[in-house]
């Protein structure tokens, strides 16, 4: 399986480190709009390098793509990849409007070709293990969840140059959306919002601040997301993760923050522990989740999460925003789907 | 100082508990509707017995009523002793209903008596350093606030036989309520709240299984307030009790349902640290409060949280089940005060 | 009561803020041997300044005098101070000498007087819980025990400018061992220690870093005692305190550095929440220790922990330092004592 | 590579997993003296099933052999597989005597063969972490180790039927010795370890309750270690395991009791994170470290760790076994190597 990477930066890394030396991948190219990351993600991994992604396609047999660009890049990657013939591993969010994600959507039904949206907590196995625990019956019916996605001011200031085209709702929200329709497997109907913004924009990165969202689901039972992107950088992890869920057996917490180690060291910090190599071997969710995708592909399997759950996803981002603006609850159109 | 107590339940003998020789209180009469509880509580601490308070306070000198009887059943007994120039402690929330908010108040201001409302996380170390964080600048401008507060199911069906009268809303949901507009020191404009019932009514209590509330204040800014009543009987501890506070400048998180001690014995439990006798004498918040009651009114300082912060919170809370009702964001009206 | 401070550091100031307005109790006098470290806690809490406690002693009237010196100064002031006839609440440990102690005890019993031992964990609320846990037989038989206390550089550094006139086994040690026994309620005969010094040695401070103390009990069960004085200074807490003992029925674990609160400020911290004022009250172990002395001394009830538990305390530390100098197993000979 | 498995409880089971599919792998055979466990493991993975080990050895042509048969059922197993030249991965501890070491050694020598001991925590992020930390400069000088590793009654009682013939020494002290001296990389010199017995006795499992053991390396700097086997089984987690590392630049935490998830249902409880399926592969610890075994073994590099590793963990452990019985301070002979 001959595999392209579209994208160069952290996570275009860290896929192409996740399948070096994996049985049933060849990682062959990687495309950057930057030259000098592409040449270097090319140099360490031993791939050709471009910048051009329609250049890649034309001169490489790719089997399949990863799109690993900015939340609002994904589109025109993804339709010119699927329109050769390549199964797509694409970031998630799917992308940032409607408009985008029918386009991809078109692109793949018509080429026929596989497409999963990386949605890595799938393979977080904290998060898995609530989901488990949902599926299996212990929880029960789920009646609530609290869910918080944050991040400190590092991630829209220093991380991603592209914040202020993005907001916690894509960037985070999106995770969290995915979460709560796969653990409370229920159609979501309609969410209201509130938040607000204005720190950020004083300091350049004109986004917002702070997102709360309560989602309905069709049996009235709801979800409450929270994510911001203002906790201070003293944090002891640039993440804060909380997950609550309970249901009308069981109930479960997850803190994601702290992940068993705390060093005391030039400052105080909370090192994460999923991810990192052991013993010479890269482990932990994008990795598990990029195996997974060749793994399904080359076995002829179906991926997951696909396409719809990527589509439903961005649908109810969107009305997350809508309801921002509006101040009104927003129904939920799409179809869930798994 | 001559004091009076309504309701014989665990309050009422907290608080008769916690004034026991305390210099400048004195308890003379505990009331309440089950003859058997006041007796018991009487012969405890060397009361008079009442079971109709309007006897109580025909027949008794007093110069303070401590009212601790249930969430709805706090305005007759409040106007009866106001009306006879007794300063007023009276258990959160202040009443349930705008009507009897307006009632107490008249009474209250008539008789030119004090009224303290029993918001007793005021006097919860943790709740008060949020607040001496957020009030000496070093939260900085408080951006949002997620706090969460809800009990297992032993509240609703054992402990509080009138649980299908109250709701998370009152029972739990006034307290953060209360702490919310204390941190953010803020007006609050509107609130939105999502919830669902069901599972405690087919278990015969009829109430409100979980609530969300998003608060709204008139800067932008948002709190974002869950409670439910549904959680598993199992759990460490009977209360979850999570508060995080986002500010410009700092950020501050509250675990308040994991207090230091962990048994782990016939069950595994989390035994609260804050209440109980040290060395014989009773400490804690509800304590802390009681005793801050006498000592302002002894020194004839206004007391406080005071009657427009509770009529405030009521004010909020009905505002939420409403909105709970109608689906729709409700304004706030009554003016904020502290 | 007539009271006098001897010592007019942190722990001075906490007693007079403690005791100022607290019925029963009236601070007359502090002295300190810096003339202006004395001044002003007299000038905040309207006492006379002394430097020299013979001179205090002989021009005021004091029913109870309190040593809150370092730990090596305390024999000559509390002699002084019985002979005078004044009950003694001395800062723990009780003094770090046979011979000091044996002086202390022969003028305690000469002048008939009262005299507490200042371990405050005893009116630690999580500390008390233990032994509650333990006494009240809930625990079953005490196993064994684990208890970590130790401090960031800050302490030795900078807080105690005598710290290499004092160690971690008096520091820290003392508050361990007399919980230790507190909560087993067994006698201790002997104790095995390791260590090492060095790292303070470097830095101008030639004390201990690290002591490890095994204790044995007459029944053969143990304790495991942990403390050190190298904790980095970015820790959010100065003190880490952590408290496990396991009994035959139940088991207990305590974390009282992060108590509830963390703080992500200019840097990431755990304000601790035991202490510190409460409604313009200062509350926590300190405070509660020193009511409770004046309360005993007023009632005519015994104090304690007294001059026997001090005396085991002061014995079982010298222990752990001779094992630590000899590598031997060494017998304590004190006689247990509550 | 040809795999034989000898032992086919939860850790034989465990690799015959891990290694299911796994690419350069070939699980054979398994044997075990119970012909049924033998003959459902074989079922279950397509193995042959055999009661003796070397009826395995002879009728199948076997590259390495995995030994998972309990502490003190190694020495013969490992002895015969490594005269038939297979390689050699060993549960820990290597061997519960001196001289079943030493033939054990005797025979890998002889043979040429490799031999790893499975010192799954080298595996295990977060003790991986810790190491990293140390290994690479960031903890600075290791001044001293606090590690505890203790289980419920469980253990003893139900999953190890052979618990009387092993200890808390034996079964969790080996895995705290092995990350002691991995972490501190220095030469220990000496023990001396205190511990109790007679619980476990009275339930029919005569071995000891608790060991607490206290390690001196060559530079006079320390690690004090205890392991348990009395918790209550109420507690939220089999496994209690808690790892403090303060070093002359930084200090380290380690929770891995709680890992992150907290499940309320039939009882509150801490699952464990590290293991477990990830969407269809086993994940964690043992199976990274079998798979190293097979990659290193099948690239021709040494495995680790090795013979001498195990070697010095069971002198240690003797050694504190020495300890116990003697009250003594006991040396330490053999010579560290990793």
């Amino acid at each position: 399986m001959n595999i392209g990477i579209v994208g160069g930066g952290i996570r275009g890394r860290t896929y192409a480190q996740s399948l070096a030396g994996y049985p049933g991948a060849h990682v062959r190219a990687v495309c950057d709009l930057n030259e000098k990351v592409a040449q270097e993600l090319a140099d360490d991994f031993g791939l050709a390098a471009y910048v051009d992604h329609r250049v890649m396609l034309e001169r490489t047999d790719l089997d399949a793509v990863i799109v690993a660009t900015p939340d609002f890049a994904h589109r025109e990657i993804a339709v010119d990849a699927a329109r050769v013939g390549a199964h797509l591993l694409i970031e998630k969010p799917l992308a940032t409007s409607a408009e985008d994600c029918a386009a991809i959507g078109a692109a793949v039904r018509d080429a026929g070709v596989q497409c999963m949206v990386g949605f890595e907590n799938r393979w977080n196995p904290a998060i898995r293990r609530v989901r488990d625990l949902s599926a299996s019956g212990v929880l029960g019916d789920v009646l609530t969840q609290n869910i918080l996605l944050s991040n400190t001011y590092y991630v829209p200031m220093t991380m991603i140059p592209w914040a202020a085209k993005s907001s916690p709702a894509w960037f985070l929200m999106s995770h969290t959306v995915d979460a709560a329709l796969w653990v409370a497997d229920k159609q979501a109907v309609s969410v209201v919002a509130r938040g607000s913004r204005g720190r950020l924009a004083e300091l350049g990165v004109d986004t917002w601040d702070v997102i709360h969202a309560l989602l309905t689901f069709s049996d009235g039972t709801t979800a409450n997301l929270t994510s911001t992107w203002v906790l201070p950088d003293s944090s002891p992890s640039i993440v804060d993760f909380q997950y609550k869920a309970v249901g009308s057996k069981s109930a479960v917490d997850v803190d994601l923050q702290h992940q068993s180690v705390s060093l005391t060291g030039d400052s105080y910090s909370w090192p994460g522990l999923m991810g990192g190599e052991i013993d010479g071997r890269l482990q932990g969710p994008p990795t598990w989740m990029v195996q997974s995708f060749v793994d399904r592909i080359n076995a002829g399997e179906p991926v997951g999460p696909g396409l719809d759950q990527g589509v439903l996803v961005s649908d109810i981002v969107l009305a997350v925003l809508r309801s921002l603006e509006t101040g009104e609850p927003t129904p939920i159109h799409a179809s869930p789907s798994r």
